[in-house]
């Protein structure tokens, strides 16, 4: 996907363009690899938030006389969730397109066009922001139902659904990791364009 | 800050590569005033946070007999607030920097080098994932305060404290404006730099 020269590096510290240009290998590679990832990790982050429901014996009345019944916790309950869940999808599904963008690249041996670069960055910004709302949103609610919340009376679940909130973690966990990832992305194709420019 | 051509956007249209270069004072100024536009926001959404305090008369005790005492809700209760905060801070300083900076080149009538634009969209992306982040946390935690959640009994706070939320709401919204307009900046900054693309 990438185009700078191998002497980007160079170019790069000295503040001077580049000259002529050889496909940067190392570049298509590390893009490709990178959009592989975050198509690996927005899958597990995906799947750990469709396989997070777990049911435990609460009381169901606040006061006495307490009356026990099995209550489901699942990541339906939550718009937080809920937000996390279509960011994952949206970002799985552009993680595969642009893989496949990236692999066609790489094997018809051709160099992306400036044009090209200029609406990845845009795309990878984009996502990149998404991701980043998504993991804060799901995030906020896994560190209230981890901790609680005294001051609102918010109290904590994950003593209860502690299954439930693994997944929730873990997830949310991915989540960061694919924001990092989109980030790295966008940085990845501003170099290239920028080993392009004069 | 910006350098590409006047002839950009013809070039982003044809996919060709631009000719010679003349400061583009339209995208000097739409980064300055970016810039501008961002410091106002982020300092608006920090008074605004800073304000929300508001003092309420509720019962201490859930169960009869029920004790009335006034409870105050500040931002500092909220781990997700106390973020937002943080990431307000961290982007209101980076603006006026990033703003002087801009005026700068602006009154020396000199080109921004490529390598400025480069390190400017990896900033911009940076404080964009960081607000987004920061603004899905407190959006998150002020729709639990408004709606609740009766899955989890996280009862709503906004019927009692009103100008606390309406205070959080505004600065929540602000920072929504504060990362659209970093990721304006840094889609800015790469057209700037696709413009000296070969």
């Amino acid at each position: 996907m990438a185009t700078a020269e191998d002497s980007g590096k160079t170019t790069l510290e000295s503040g001077h363009a580049p000259a002529a240009s050889a496909p940067p290998v190392s570049l298509f590679s590390a893009d490709l690899v990178l959009r592989l990832l975050l198509f690996a990790a927005s899958l597990s982050a995906l799947v750990m938030l469709l396989t997070a429901k777990q049911t435990a014996i609460v009381s169901v009345v606040l006061t006495p006389p307490f009356r026990l019944a099995p209550v489901a916790a699942q990541f339906k309950d939550s718009p937080a969730l809920i937000y996390l869940l279509v960011a994952l999808c949206v970002t799985c599904l552009y993680s595969l397109l642009s893989a496949a963008c990236s692999l066609k690249s790489i094997s018809m041996s051709s160099v992306c066009s400036a044009k090209t670069l200029f609406l990845l960055i845009l795309l990878d910004v984009f996502y990149a922001a998404i991701m980043a709302s998504a993991t804060g949103t799901a995030g906020a609610v896994a560190w209230v139902g981890l901790k609680g919340n005294s001051h609102t009376r918010w109290n904590k679940i994950c003593n209860l659904y502690d299954k439930f909130c693994r997944h929730v973690g873990a997830s949310t966990f991915l989540a960061i990791v694919n924001s990092l990832i989109l980030i790295l992305l966008a940085v990845l194709n501003a170099y290239s364009l920028y080993g392009r420019s004069r």
